[in-house]
């Protein structure tokens, strides 16, 4: 399945919907008329485990294009929101987990050049999260380097506590894609939160891919254009700690619980890394691609006023 | 007020009370006998704003020592939980922010000894959070260098995007307790998150008492015994970045909401920065302690069997 959250329109309440044939099926709307109890968001779906995933893909088997009046709208009438607008913890964030993107970060930030021998974890509060073509703000008062990051995001299904290897991809739900926006010039003392966590830095979406659809996440093309040019341009077979290895490693110590996101690192081609840097601005676009999943694209605006915002 | 999360008896519910002269006052059947509607938990309390701080006061000024039936139990009989048993997000934490710990810390860790510039942060999970007496967990496969450190919470009351220092108080529903639990030997390039992040590495508590009972949060002297042997003994007037300042650093660029936790930082005296270093064990108990708040106490326990856990 391709779920979404979403708007049938710009004042309706935020509904989880399942994409078939470039119709949005509203789940809840649709169950009703079917006899089953579906939830109305994200995150509730996630909690009623995998069996829910099998048991409606087959439901919406059933009654593909002949959908109940009233459950379905064509995808291009509704506004799309991130899959899942607050999560109930902060991201976790894999940094250098692409063995190019160790190389151009330690060549230009504060990072070694040694691959890391264990998963480097950061994380995003849920201020973060914006959806599908929502502006990515820019606050000159506060970065001159926002610089961008295209990455895989796991979506956790099942709670998940010193799990094995062996075993972590069963405790998936589903896939999506998460830019991961970081101001380099806001690290401090090498803690990336400041730098990855301000308001409006993680662009998610269009959409969760349920993980039946995607047996091997380490086959995904993935790219990313600063307007209408080409930065990044990988796959995530690079990477250098694969998803049930993350999933592994944290677990070990950090129980992972439904609906928790883990962006799973970016290949090279960020801004901090090329010569000279480059950085985005107001007025530029960002544009992100996942095989499998879709396309993102966010304007970069300036906020302002900033006079009352930074006391020194 | 002094606000507790608690279970009345082991199997009822979390509900939320005031602790008024070592009796527990449920607030909402309070409120309910009195004609008020009082939520049930603490975020939704909070989400109220600072009036009903006051209005509350009032009510429970009105009645104190003559409490309705049913609405109060003596302080003892209850088991206490963590105030916000599940905080909306990552709590924040905030390194090096006593200056004899930053010259502790780079001494022995990987730290610069110079005074940071600006806040340095960090975050902890919500499944960090534990209540008072609850087990901190040990896991030897982990981490051979489990440390302590006594910190002031700072409650966030009201939603606060770019906020100055000057109003930064006003933005403050209350202050706590918390202890930031920290492996140090699971920093990753850097990065504290599964240092501090793990299961059960926030003890936090007992109570939130609200920010008009402490109008300067900066003159309350806390401290932290390991097996009763004092460790830690200092006072908050020593915190190098001060509550207004953290509020509209953070604010700046990450809107902080109503329920946010701020730990504000440590004093020296970590095991990390002794001579030999020092570390927690299974069998271990800490108890720590701050003015106006109260004490934590909390025995260190094994977790185990490891087998599954690790990968490498």
């Amino acid at each position: 399945m391709k779920l979404v959250t979403y708007r049938a329109n710009p004042t309706s309440a935020a509904r989880l919907g399942a994409i078939v044939d470039d119709m949005v099926v509203d789940l809840a709307s649709f169950g009703a008329h079917v006899g089953h109890a579906l939830p109305e968001n994200m995150l509730d779906f996630i909690d009623l485990g995998p069996h829910a995933v099998a048991a409606t893909t087959a439901l919406l088997g059933e009654h593909a294009s002949n959908w109940p009046l009233g459950t379905a709208v064509p995808l291009p009438n509704v506004k799309l929101l991130a899959p899942i607008p607050r999560p109930r913890k902060n991201i976790f964030g894999i940094g250098l987990n692409y063995v190019e993107h160790v190389a151009e970060s330690s060549r230009t930030l504060d990072t070694s050049k040694e691959l890391p021998k264990q998963p480097v974890i950061f994380s995003k509060p849920p201020t973060t999260v914006i959806g599908p073509g929502d502006a990515i703000e820019h606050n000159e008062a506060i970065t001159k380097q926002l610089d961008w990051e295209v990455e895989l995001a796991v979506i956790v299904g099942t709670r998940a506590r010193r799990v094995s290897e062996a075993d972590a991809l069963r405790y998936v739900f589903g896939y999506s894609l998460l830019i991961d926006m970081s101001a380099r010039d806001c690290r401090r003392a090498g803690q990336w939160i400041y730098s990855k966590g301000q308001d409006t830095y993680a662009p998610f979406g269009p959409v969760i891919v349920t993980a039946d659809e995607i047996p091997d996440p380490h086959a995904l093309d993935l790219s990313l254009k600063v307007n209408g040019v080409t930065k990044q341009d990988s796959n995530t077979r690079y990477m250098l700690f694969k998803v049930p290895a993350l999933i592994a490693d944290i677990s070990a110590g950090i129980t992972l619980e439904p609906g928790d996101i883990i962006a799973t690192g970016t290949p090279e081609g960020v801004g901090a890394g090329r010569n000279p840097q480059e950085w985005v601005w107001p007025g530029d676009v960002i544009e992100a691609r996942l095989e499998k999943i879709g396309e993102l694209r966010h304007p970069v605006v300036a906020v302002g006023p900033v006079a009352r915002a930074r006391s020194e």
